[in-house]
């Protein structure tokens, strides 16, 4: 248990109410008089100039971190070090102050150690800058003293009008000017992802988790101890920016439950919020109030507030990132009615279960493409939904397969398992297949060599010249596949790439604007995975959380169709 | 909605029954008379010849991908190639026929059409052979004609005491033999799970998952139709192979409930069994018996019979492997007090959630140990668990946390969290801190080069000649690193590798006997994560999935010390 460790940095004057309004529980607060200044987050996303206060040359320290990751990052606008002892850092003049810096500051970096963050506090209030990032620590996640400290901080900021994001934070990033001050070697790709995180290392894993899976990101804050913002406040901005298309949350505790709601209510029925609820527990909830210092519990409550608001939450990291990367890529989803497609009974059996469980409807197939599907799969095919295609190894009939589906009416996701193959498939065949084999026989039957040699030769050839036109046997093995009994087919090789199936899906994307969704379940798909984030295409690394992300996205999708109805 | 799909090959004089004992529900079925005869697994695992009936030259064929699959394993034994119409297959002579082999044949592969299967049963017959792995398929799953073709195999096999696997099967493996008869080029890792699994697909899948996760089997069956074997019939043998430490199922259905759960019972206590059920669900259950034929569904016996056995359920595939890799890997867990030790607020907040929804318990640091970290963190450390390092970044004090933690009688299980960084982190590192700012700079502010590369190289003479002694100030940024203001650390330096930690671990796995569990969030981690399964530690990729590993070899290891006790 947690012996020592609460520390409670409230604004003075705001006290956490309880409302019961007709619609469920929701969470209130009074607002909070001094923190009501126009945010001047423009400036925060685009500054055409940052200084850094504490830039430094030494490597590890984070003066020297910050201002590497911003170069690293691309960042075209000016950079200003400030450090008074140096003549230069990174090779830029170094400034005594920020008074001495004799051109204009929109932004500014505070890597100082805590007891000199005010003096720079006031001295940008002097400068007229309107946004200041605190990524020094030692604040109020330490004990009183430093919840003093850092009420002080707030008192100076309010005064000037100031937005601190932090102390205590990891940085942040933006897409629209390329910078990337972050306290983590990692540049993120660039999306329509806007994410505010109240945990700075989650919130650059989740960075990291996102470039791996092809996720691009508008804007990142890891708002830190948040001294004199409230989530409501970047929630407000991330609404209105043209460049965030999805709004992703982690989210320990809210000082103004009410604003929140409201906020978020403006904002999802043209615009999806996808939430991570740290401190659910409570003993969660004890270790969330001894990190961030932030009221977190009452799980209902924030439950309730979700509800009403139409966020959507996720209840693990993994799942976080999955649903994030389902709103970025996919259309929105106007049912709950999922078609699934599958090369293996078994995987068809266990995303079945996985829809039950997620409460999606399995779609029930006209005869008209029973009928269709009858024309092109294998006689003992399932003739229903999952489809599965028991073995059948001809790509055209799988295309055909997911044409019939998607175009359905019946049908409002579908999910294609077991497709795509990954560059490294190939290559792996064919090692397996050729030189693994031929040195395993060099190994053991030396004097058979020359005949394996010969026997696969003439078989190579015989396939070459044997261009199979016949339909071929129905079934398992069955006709026009790339390899087979009846010779190569060109077309039917070129259809295996995943290039091609990614070309398809993106063109049926395009037509009918209805989410398709893949299970790509290997490490070696990985970068067709993330070709298919940037085709308007979401990749799932099982059949579960394709399901789990399928589920999600159908119920924002029902709920977003209700609340633009005029009621 | 499946609509046509359901065909019930059930054994002739076999019927499910369900008895209710004070125990709970389980499943019972009659015992089927013509299937008790001894099987002769040891002649499946560890045959000194196979042949293959069907063995082809022709790449795509179930004929070629499986002998293919089997040389490039690296099995030593002899391999036999039937096929009357060719002279040689892969560089072997070939026979016209079963009998035409003038040499023993411990094991038969059949590759050729449902057909003409039969024949081959009874030629194996006659010669003696004890197990027939039939790979071709358009059996019981395509329907009643399917059904009774699969039943007259059974009659042969039955009378003559011959196993068949499958038919309808993606083959086997065994590490003892080298034998890798799979139908997808892979070679599985060797090592102590045994793996049955009532779909080859996914048994497949999870062979590569496994490969990638550092996970080794013992054993795969993909046990196909199951023609005339049971569950049990594989289990009977996995519970008494040395080889096997762990074994894993993959079920839908059972024929025989009630000797699957005797069977069961005898394993458990010293063994683990980890089941992923498919067909959970009533769609589910109906997807199952269309794909693999067998009685799935009856939920609530299955859950009363896990219990009972003391089987541990996976919900889903991913935390298949998960729980498989942790059994595979770990000591036995005496208890459920899990203490855990974090680099960043937020993922202890999760993980800590995490652990109230599987049922665990945060171990209560006694006084002595939090005196113990008061030495080696910084002043505001968490102070109880979990431990939060609050962004320490001395290596050795890490170190001294784990040993501190795994030393404490409170605790039954570590998890430690953001301590592996993985081999290219510190690429990645470099990268962004020298190689992109410099471009960036080269780019934009070419004048500035020669002084920031002035600038970079004082700082490191400083770093090396200040070779740090003092203390430092306690908190964020702290004294000893590897590179900081105090100077380069050569001790600290080495202790930020992997290996080190991969060293340090396992030396304390070895002398506590307690089950650690390391967190390594990222792809590029993987290597790490996968040496370490081989030194006794489990690594997953999540928090969330390290706390629900926890909690299955916690609820495992606390059932196995009650039923090892005499009652």
């Amino acid at each position: 248990m947690v012996t020592r460790h609460i520390f409670f940095p409230m604004r003075r004057n705001c006290c956490l109410i309880v409302n019961r309004y007709p619609g469920g529980l929701i969470l209130g607060g009074v607002s909070v008089g001094e923190l009501e200044f126009k945010r001047e987050f423009d400036l925060l996303f685009n500054p055409r100039s940052i200084a850094v206060v504490g830039a430094s040359n030494v490597p590890g320290k984070w003066g020297f971190i910050i201002p590497v990751n911003v170069l690293g990052g691309g960042f075209r606008g000016r950079i200003l070090m400030v450090n008074p002892r140096e003549k230069a850092v990174l090779g830029f003049p170094a400034f005594g102050s920020l008074k001495d810096i004799d051109e204009p500051v929109d932004l500014v970096f505070v890597t100082i150690p805590a007891a000199g963050v005010a003096g720079v506090i006031e001295d940008a209030a002097a400068r007229g800058v309107k946004n200041v990032v605190v990524i020094s620590s030692n604040f109020s996640e330490t004990g009183a003293e430093g919840v003093a400290l850092e009420r002080h901080l707030a008192d100076i900021a309010n005064g000037a009008g100031i937005t601190i994001v932090g102390p205590n934070t990891m940085g942040i990033f933006s897409a629209s000017s390329s910078l990337c001050a972050l306290g983590s070697p990692i540049t993120p790709l660039r999306g329509g992802v806007g994410f505010i995180s109240q945990s700075g290392n989650l919130g650059v894993q989740l960075l990291m988790w996102g470039r791996k899976r092809g996720v691009g990101f508008s804007r990142f804050v890891g708002s830190g101890n948040a001294a004199n913002t409230d989530m409501a406040d970047y929630l407000t901005y991330l609404g209105e920016d043209p460049d965030t298309r999805v709004i992703a949350l982690y989210l320990e505790g809210l000082r103004d439950g009410r604003r929140f709601l409201e906020t978020a209510k403006m904002i999802t029925p043209t615009k999806p919020i996808v939430v991570l609820k740290g401190g659910r527990s409570e003993m969660g909830s004890r270790a969330a109030r001894s990190h961030s210092g932030a009221m977190a519990g009452q799980l209902e409550l924030f439950e309730g507030m979700f509800e009403q608001a139409g966020i959507v939450e996720a209840e693990h990291s993994e799942e976080f990132i999955d649903i994030v990367a389902a709103f970025d890529a996919l259309p929105k989803a106007v049912g709950n009615r999922v078609a699934i497609m599958t090369m293996g009974g078994g995987w068809g059996v266990v995303a079945v279960d996985a829809c039950e469980r997620e409460g999606l409807n399995l779609a029930s197939l006209p005869s008209s493409v029973i009928e269709e599907l009858d024309q092109v799969l294998p006689e003992f095919w399932s003739r229903g939904n999952p489809v599965d295609l028991v073995g059948n190894l001809r790509r055209s009939s799988h295309f055909k397969t997911i044409d019939a589906l998607i175009a359905c009416d019946e049908v409002d996701i579908l999910i294609v398992m077991g497709a795509l193959l990954g560059k490294e498939f190939f290559i792996d065949s064919i090692f397996h297949g050729a030189v693994k084999p031929f040195f395993s026989m060099l190994r053991h039957h030396a004097r058979l060599v020359p005949s394996f040699v010969f026997s696969q030769e003439m078989a190579l050839l015989r396939a070459l010249f044997k261009r199979g036109r016949s339909g071929g046997e129905k079934g398992k093995g069955d006709g026009r596949k790339a390899l087979g009994s009846s010779g190569i087919n060109p077309v039917e090789a070129w259809l295996w790439t995943d290039t091609a199936l990614v070309r398809r899906l993106h063109k049926l994307v395009k037509s009918t604007g209805k989410p398709i969704i893949t299970v790509a379940m290997d490490e070696r798909e990985t970068s067709a995975a993330a070709r298919l984030q940037s085709q308007g295409i979401f990749s799932a690394p099982t059949p579960e959380r394709a399901v789990r992300a399928a589920a999600r996205i159908a119920g924002y999708g029902i709920f977003a169709g209700k609340s633009r109805k005029p009621s």
